[in-house]
């Protein structure tokens, strides 16, 4: 099986989460891409939910699958967001933002009454840190930010695509830092995010419902906090 | 003597510090204005500096001054940086961002040697607090963060001015709380910096290095730490 059949199999697991009269936050990547998928299949066939998204692109997706959009100031709560992950580690903390939409996803999973996480097993680590953390900075004195990330032992890469510095829906961009070995999760969150310049970071720490992994054979784990 | 003229006095104390080769930020609001001014006043007789500053107004007056302005960028610390604050606590703690500038504030203080507040003497307090906090706040699901702030107790007025929403130069929101008593600062400037959506918050803890304050009879206390 290739790696979008184990997306597949893992978002379609967790969609079954989702009950007539939900509010559902969708996620964004190419995991989320296929939980709105298998959303979009189920309100063909009648369930009635109402939904928000934490990018434009997966907004765009959700609307020509006829899922009703709502927007956010409509929400107070949502039952379940979905949404990928870039790694796990075992006690369901984790790394998120490889694609770049960190915050607006942390802004979904923080008012989800179920975060869950779809991903294909590979993601599933002991400890994190080998995926590079991505964190949010204002452009304003990015220099001065990307000194303080290096007091914490990391080369922050500021993130480029397509030749041309990276920039979030927020307007801001993403420094990756190669941590290694992340011991403790929730105290670098709080440094990180105690530093000036810096908007959030890509670690979900103690945010997560449950996660749905699939293996390589196709065979699906749901592991719980 | 009215508020301009305690400003100015404490302003005048606290840019003595200057000194040729420093490299100097220059804060923003009515009290760094006389700050500016008297750099300016200096620069004119002969003081060699380079300076950057924490908003676009600053920027155009240090210009108008001929005060040497490099680009943030090429600055890796500050010698001093000089600002305003709205509260000053016993331990010199801050409340910061009545201006709506906070975030660049605090990049700037956090990148200086001796970050400098000056204030005429009616803003120090025992416990800071009775000045509402300003919290800057992403616009994306801004009902959201403002949910998360309205759990701590408080009742955040989105800021206008004009009749509009304002703005941050940084494109983000501000949500003023009204915490009446802040225990402690610390802890709770860690709290607001978790929530995801807010970017940063007005409460400058252990920054300072100098408070310059003018009393109403135009004496000046220098508090340290």
């Amino acid at each position: 099986m290739n790696a979008d059949d184990l997306k597949r199999i893992a978002a379609e697991r967790a969609v079954e989460w989702i009950e007539d009269g939900m509010t559902v936050g969708l996620g964004t990547g190419s995991t989320a891409y296929w939980a709105i998928r298998r959303i979009g299949e189920r309100v063909k066939e009648g369930l009635s939910i109402r939904a928000a998204a934490s990018s434009v692109r997966s907004e765009r997706l959700a609307e020509e699958l006829g899922i009703p959009l709502v927007p956010l100031e409509a929400i107070g709560r949502f039952d379940v967001t979905i949404d990928g992950a870039d790694e796990v580690d075992d006690r369901l903390n984790l790394i998120k933002g490889g694609g770049g939409a960190l915050l607006r996803e942390k802004v979904l999973a923080d008012a989800s009454d179920r975060f869950i996480v779809i991903v294909d097993g590979t993601k599933l680590v002991g400890t994190l840190g080998a995926f590079p953390l991505p964190v949010e900075i204002v452009p304003f004195g990015a220099n001065l930010t990307l000194n303080r990330l290096k007091e914490l032992g990391v080369d922050p890469i500021v993130r480029e695509s397509g030749g041309e510095r990276y920039v979030t829906d927020n307007g801001n961009w993403i420094a990756d830092c190669r941590f290694g070995t992340i011991d403790d999760p929730k105290s670098l969150t709080v440094r990180l995010n105690q530093i000036p310049g810096v908007v959030d970071n890509g670690l979900f720490v103690g945010m997560t419902w449950a996660v749905v992994a699939a293996g390589s054979d196709g065979g699906v784990k749901v592991l719980k906090p």
